[in-house]
């Protein structure tokens, strides 16, 4: 990579790409400017760090990439939300390949293909480490954000997408078992697919009250509606089972359910409903909302691992 | 931090912080949002790494803080758009003290005083070394953003701005020479002073054809204008002379008009004006724009270093 030198490789890496409608003036100039049809827009950030995040003996670039839009979509999704633009900070060392820093790209470009949006700029610095900050923006379509802040006793709370996988996987990896033997969870960890569309498809008069993107973990998440709402959530364990879980957890000695409320990364959306009769195709419900604070599981607190925090002891 | 963690170091930072009035949501969701008034918004990005573009023993957490808002903020005035809001990503190691990070964010809301705007989200990583991430975000005011690509032949090249202060000042600090005998140039060097101002001001109908953030060097940001304006310029040394840097350069044995014209990090303004008679209150002319291709000094091409690249052998 030293030997092409910044411009020449970001040129590289944007050619050929198609940027979205939204975005009005994409990479090239001090700024890139995206287009805000409603007057307002979402913003979220994430960092990604070698070793912390991803290890490159467990993912390849492509899948990187896509990880590194996934999760950010899903906090503008996590919104309610359309993503509409991403604009992507790569540091990495001075001998990385150029055919990575592509692949990466490229990685980033398919899941832009599920999410929505181009990615109208960036930065390439060199850096001992590679390091990937995404920052992603959503268009709110002319509907009032979804907040976590908004949820209510005698709501319903429900989940779209897996719970558990990505953690899972990662169990599989750190275990040295064969990743083959669990193809589907190790590949969830490689690359979350969030359903971006059950939220993205609600009807405009659909009874959402709160909602979240499932990215610290399931307990986590909900301690976070929660706490903001004023309001305790009570969780039916039965309803969360997963039998694509189960040989894992056998095959591991672990209880899947500590995947399933407390592994992150899976990026599955979780969301409070007033009504359980128009509970939404691709919506399953997980549980309730009562008066009071903090989550429990079957009417009871849960010990062991609650979620990811960075800088916690156990994080 | 690894002792209070990421969500209590994330509160602690944006405690008693107040928001710009665009930012319609601050930190606290999965996204933010921000006002986009006139149905667009400008986007740039930077990544600053430790002992790449900073080095914790020539600059204290309040003026990096500074420095990465001020590079961002640039840039979107670089477009003729008003600093809205920013995000921040921050990688730092576990033993980071927490005071460093409040020192940190400290020096970018005193930056933000100057550029307008507040830090509406982040995200807060472990990494084994400093990294800090800054998305900026513009408001256009209803008015066409300036472009690069825009500069004619006949026009005039006109600075807002120090040049060279910031190469000066790395150029003591990195010989070992007493930093406080050239105070002004190291202060230049650790937290630059775009003048914002001086494009935010401009009339409406001021005659500006181009525009940009002096960040990689005076050659070669001026190069970007002309290679994609498709026209060549041309600068007249002798108004690029600034007496401030000669002292320092008979000191270091060196020839202050290398700083000028290659030093980067200023984040001065150059920009390209229809008219000689009506160039706005702190503008200097330095320059005109020719048919051709290039950037020429007097007349001639300037040998020597030409600016920042991040991959490039000599950056």
């Amino acid at each position: 990579m030293a030997d092409i030198g910044e411009f020449a490789l970001i040129a590289r890496v944007n050619a050929g790409r198609t940027q979205a409608a939204g975005v009005l003036l994409g990479p090239g100039d001090d700024a890139a400017i995206v287009a805000a049809p409603d007057g307002r827009f979402m913003v979220t950030t994430d960092m990604l760090v070698q070793d912390r995040h991803f290890r490159l003996d467990w993912s390849g670039p492509h899948d990187i990439g896509r990880k590194a839009i996934a999760q950010n979509a899903a906090d503008v999704v996590g919104m309610g939300a359309t993503p509409s633009a991403f604009v992507v900070s790569l540091g990495c060392p001075a001998d990385t390949r150029v055919d990575f820093v592509s692949d990466l790209a490229d990685g980033m470009w398919a899941e832009i293909e599920r999410s929505g949006g181009s990615i109208a700029g960036g930065d390439m610095v060199r850096s001992p480490l590679l390091v990937i900050s995404v920052t992603a923006f959503g268009d709110p379509r002319g509907r009032s954000p979804i907040l976590r802040s908004t949820a209510r006793p005698g709501d319903v709370v429900a989940v779209a997408g897996r719970l558990g996988w990505s953690a899972a996987g990662l169990a599989v990896l750190s275990s040295g078992a064969d990743p083959t033997r669990f193809a589907d969870v190790v590949a969830a960890h490689r690359v979350p697919r969030p359903p971006y569309q059950a939220v993205l498809d609600l009807p405009t008069d659909a009874p959402i009250t709160a909602l979240t993107d499932v990215s610290d973990g399931l307990l986590a998440d909900l301690g976070h509606i929660a706490e903001s709402s004023g309001v305790a959530i009570d969780l039916d364990s039965a309803t969360l089972r997963d039998p694509v879980l189960d040989p894992v957890a056998t095959a591991l000695d672990a209880d899947p359910l500590d995947w399933i409320l407390a592994g992150g990364e899976d990026h599955a959306f979780a969301a409070t409903f007033t009504d359980t009769v128009d509970i939404p195709a691709g919506w399953v419900v997980i549980g309730r909302v009562v008066s009071g604070a903090g989550v429990t599981v079957d009417g009871a607190s849960r010990s062991g691992p609650s979620g990811w925090e960075s800088f916690a002891s156990g994080g």
